[in-house]
């Protein structure tokens, strides 16, 4: 049963005298952050100002790495070797990491953003590229993903993994999730998503599309920052977690109680 | 005097396809390398090989910040503000720490690029600005530099400083460099470039271009990688500063052993 | 007198999944639109949905070119050649041309953007190496300007200019922009620039920040969509120039209707 | 049977301080040329140099467009939407027609870079998304191409193709290309290419990697730059021809020519 969980979302998109996102109302509401790094979105003025935020307030710091598409926010699939996946993530994180120690801090997990996020859960040799480029920088970062590739390829490097708890999103019976195409992949139902993220985080379980009842392990909760409600569905789901007696804690701290929780 | 010398020279500036200067031959002659970040030159996989060849050979490190000016290769002005100059060094300060780490070792020093390394010599703000990030990131990195504004800003930030050697341009009286403009900034006879090096490096002085024999601190001496005879220049004065005695060795080995030297 | 004018804005400065000022309010007020090219702003995608829109309402379409520098957002000095300037306009120039043949219709005009754009108007090598690219694309294109050294560059090349009111900046009794350093340079009363506007375009003449009456020949307005007030204010501007008797008409019937009118 | 054929090459592919390939070997044997367009090599002094070399040698130039992706040489797979591959072809069609048009002439036709090129053989969507833009464009463009999905979108908009003969790879017996993957995909016997080359331009014919003798149109030979024999095998390729007594001509004179011979 996991009773701690920590709120993540995507910060520090904008680039250059561009804006995405609320970012100012979101950092009231997380405990980490995946920090954009430049190749789809972020500039160094965005991160480092986006970290000084994060260190002030005691939001974790993490890399958000992408296929480098800026022109595409790197929502598109770009055929990439494993090589140039790995060294792509090493600069990414690289250079997010300077802006932490220059705020006294570091890197404390790393999360694929876009296309790269959807494809290292499928791609074992992409999955292994970006883990490796975490292990060899610092094994101590831990990632964070869905079931799939990247936790065969973290247990393969020794790298801690956080799972995140995607809450909009319907499940199928075997614990996937439901594909974009399909006509209910999407859950519009704000009290709806609201339920499900309290059942997850409290008692460790999802029902799924077709309503089985699933064991999921979640360490942290997906929250958005665009969209028209994003602000306020994050704001009830921090709430009602909240509410149910869920604590909410950076990552580190979540991981620490979830690893000692789970069998 | 100094007996001590490191030699350096700027190395990784290919990109993606396109390749620039002979990388093979000046490895084998330098014991520190100048590694562009990605900002006029290098990109991921360029880093990497590059951090590798010099991990394997026991060169030193070091990070080649430019202007982002890809297309005109750091060359052009750019007006920066000094927040630019500080957070862009940090961005490729990190990005080339992130392949140092992946290969077992760290960076050891930061050389300004082109553009960017002529300004901050005269411009305070941008030495500064440069200096600072050096400083949030990793302290005991040392910057390479010529008399001028940097050498006061490192002073001010507590960061050590590397003195560079320029053996093809001429000196004023008062130490500084004949500006490019003037026809008798750059030496184009290699025996009397040669000679200077070593004289610079045995002796720690150089003639003016009017003749004033002036003390000049060398820790490193620059060398070329493209241009005509570059590989053979940088390979006579190589064989010339063995022959008379000098001591080559990595920036660390040199500045210790240089600063014991100089009163 | 000048009795007919052109609205003008900056229209386009997306750039993949950013936004950037309102473009929809703004079509509904304008009659001539500057596009960004890509080099500050803009991709191919917001060039073609921006050019649509503007055929679609019968508004004039413009080149907006600028320095390569779209984290900068086209705003900082960059030291390029005459050359580079010449040759970085043409591309941006014929890039926007594709769009404008693709939607059955061509580019009216050119009008510089950000720090290019202030450059231009002291700098007499950029401003005959932009209008050069203009005479050598297309003759017919004419060129948007302030006083200074475009005119005479224009002149030089036999290439028709638009003189650019600015509503909301002080002139100085030479005929100059009050420099923006000077703590009077903007003017911050909506009703002041509503009222200047409409003296500029009907009588021709703007008072000075100390009080003298200048003439000025203003053939375009030129109406920003960024600012808290922005379309509320180009939304009163234009309809204080309708009140007031003024035809607001393209680019091409303007400039024939002015150059009439003027001695 | 062909007797008259264009010689055609990949130029301009340097960008800023790098080059790429012998372009100045090259000008001298072709009398066509597929100009970079600035998104996987070439930037606006590259593309005016080499327009300007084309010009004055009477070469016919040609846009050759690519996926954006300059640090991987348009060489990778991206997965645009056929509207993305529309604008971005426009774009840099349009780019390059700035260049010539500047230089007294126009662009006479447009053959895809790399992947993009690729890939429009055998996707029907790319192909009509690229042959669209040259449509919207200047319908007088015409598209080189292999056998495959181009030349049926081209035939749904009305223009013209002109079909290039590939002289270093393998046929199949159906007349697609042996694919790379195939040991025996690529002939590396000069002789053999040779000797290949002259068959296909005075004969029209080639024999399949399992000897069959296949029916080709050919209206241009593709040469390299790169590689080490690349420019010797050029030169051999041209000679051949000459004295195997075929016409070498631009592609509009060999198109008509050809458009005649054909049934």
């Amino acid at each position: 049963m996991t009773t701690t969980v920590d709120l993540i979302a995507d910060l520090g998109e904008g680039f250059g005298a561009y804006t995405m996102g609320d970012d100012n109302a979101l950092l009231d509401l997380v405990t980490s952050a995946n920090i954009a790094c430049g190749f789809h979105a972020g500039d160094p003025r965005v991160m480092d100002r986006t970290v000084a935020e994060c260190v002030r307030r005691g939001i974790g710091i993490g890399a958000h790495p992408s296929f480098p598409d800026l022109v595409g926010f790197g929502r598109r699939s770009m055929d990439l070797t494993a090589e140039e996946v790995r060294t792509d993530v090493l600069y990414q994180l690289g250079a997010l990491s300077a802006f932490a120690a220059a705020h006294g801090t570091s890197v404390t997990h790393l999360c694929p953003h876009g296309r790269l996020g959807n494809l290292v859960i499928t791609r074992a040799d992409y999955a292994d590229a970006m883990v490796q480029a975490v292990a060899q920088f610092d094994p101590s970062i831990l990632v964070l993903t869905q079931a799939g590739a990247v936790v065969d390829a973290a247990a393969n490097h020794g790298i801690r993994v956080g799972m995140v708890g995607v809450i909009d999103r319907n499940y199928e019976d075997d614990g996937t999730l439901t594909p974009r195409s399909h006509p209910e992949a999407l859950i519009h139902n704000l009290d709806a998503v609201v339920e499900r993220t309290v059942r997850m985080a409290s008692e460790g379980t999802v029902l799924s599309r077709e309503g089985k009842l699933l064991d999921v392990d979640v360490d942290t909760i997906l929250l958005h920052g665009d969209g028209p409600h994003a602000v306020e569905l994050a704001t009830r789901v921090r709430d009602a977690l909240l509410d149910a007696g869920v604590t909410i804690a950076p990552l580190a701290a979540t991981l620490r109680q979830n690893s000692l929780a789970r069998p």
